[in-house]
């Protein structure tokens, strides 16, 4: 996502309680990394490898919607994007532990493990913003 | 969803561990539940109400991929399962409360909170059977 | 679809050029045909038989996105419509021949082949409708 | 997309008959057209601006499902995308128009308007080359 979209959605963001206070580029990453966990798990799912095409659709369409409500956060309270954030984690979790058990067989399964392992991080990265600005 | 959908899937699930246990309807009404959530709010997501409209795009697209899961458990653990499920009851939460507020004046964001209520308590028995299987 | 919810969608709908000619009960059974073969493609696209899955994997999400244009009308010409009923239309017969290959194997190939084969059907039904709403 | 996810695609689309022949630049030039059209018709749809918003999400849908089915090309056709593509251009024409009309009083749907036109030329530009693959 570009800097121009972001300022085209930041000044609805600033006026949720608490927002004032986040750091957009923190933001961007997370919605950066779900949109490439997105890609690489859909890739990965078509490559037909024994085990990991149902957990790869799952983390997608997770991370597809994850990345979906980062763009509509005046849809969205504190609490349901935390729970959302940890649904997410959960999702690429369990895919990119299938994922890794391929990775030395094929590179669409190392790429999504990767693409997982960067989700996972940036949305924990985003969960304690969320939770300083919280408690701020 | 109809029985013999149902039928096509459940020889997958019983095979992960503690599903064999599982009741098969109260999955498949989950799965309807969250269909009925999805097409509820994605009409009142157009219906421009003064605020509910993003609200009920998150709820929308969390519904349909909680759905999406629910049909490929083999990618699933019990625990992220679990995670998607608490999502999808925050986020149908925060949409109900929202459209439960214009409820009387308009039918769309009645039928919306009613589905999301509904949705809520599908996942809810969903996530005390899965509980239960679980723990078995 | 139930009827409540085609009613509160309907009112939007007949202010569209040419939708006052439409018979609700044509779209109706055509979303309701979108979203069955949704479902009975993303199930079969998990069962990992030798080719269908990407096929699957597609027609899904072509039909999940053909239901929800049809629940915003007001988001639509009825040439654009037309465009999106064509590609639905495409991508259900590329499904639906594939695993039509693998039915006598596969419930959920037997299943998927015939969802598409309806959704097909609804397909062409709407866009005759709208072809003699667009004449008239 | 980056160029490794595309390595990690290209060797089952080169399968393909005909797609032996394709520029692979011209394909990842698309999807990220088509994923940046999603982003900005899904930030422009919660504008509430007058009536932009079903069409942002139309819109939205039907690039995503583009996108997608492009990282799948195992389950197409050259036809099936032909027709695609022919959708996604369509439906990209009806947001862009709408949201011009906005685009002075709004940096959303200026935004959205550019990546609507963006995607339907790179489309245009994919259909194209596959016309051009096809005759070969």
């Amino acid at each position: 996502m570009d800097s121009m979209m972001m300022d085209a959605m930041s000044k609805d963001m600033k006026m949720m309680p608490g927002m004032d206070m986040m750091d957009m580029s923190v933001l961007q990453e997370c919605m950066d990394a779900c949109s490439a966990a997105e890609q690489a798990a859909t890739i990965c799912s078509t490559q037909m490898m024994d085990d990991c095409s149902p957990m790869c659709m799952n983390c997608a369409d997770m991370c597809h919607t994850m990345m979906r409500t980062m763009m509509r956060m005046q849809g969205m309270t504190p609490g349901a994007m935390m729970s959302m954030l940890d649904a997410t984690i959960a999702m690429c979790q369990v895919c990119m532990s299938e994922c890794m058990a391929h990775a030395d067989e094929s590179m669409a399964c190392k790429m999504c493990a990767q693409a997982c392992q960067a989700c996972m991080d940036a949305c924990m990265k985003m969960k304690d913003m969320m939770a300083d600005a919280v408690a701020a």
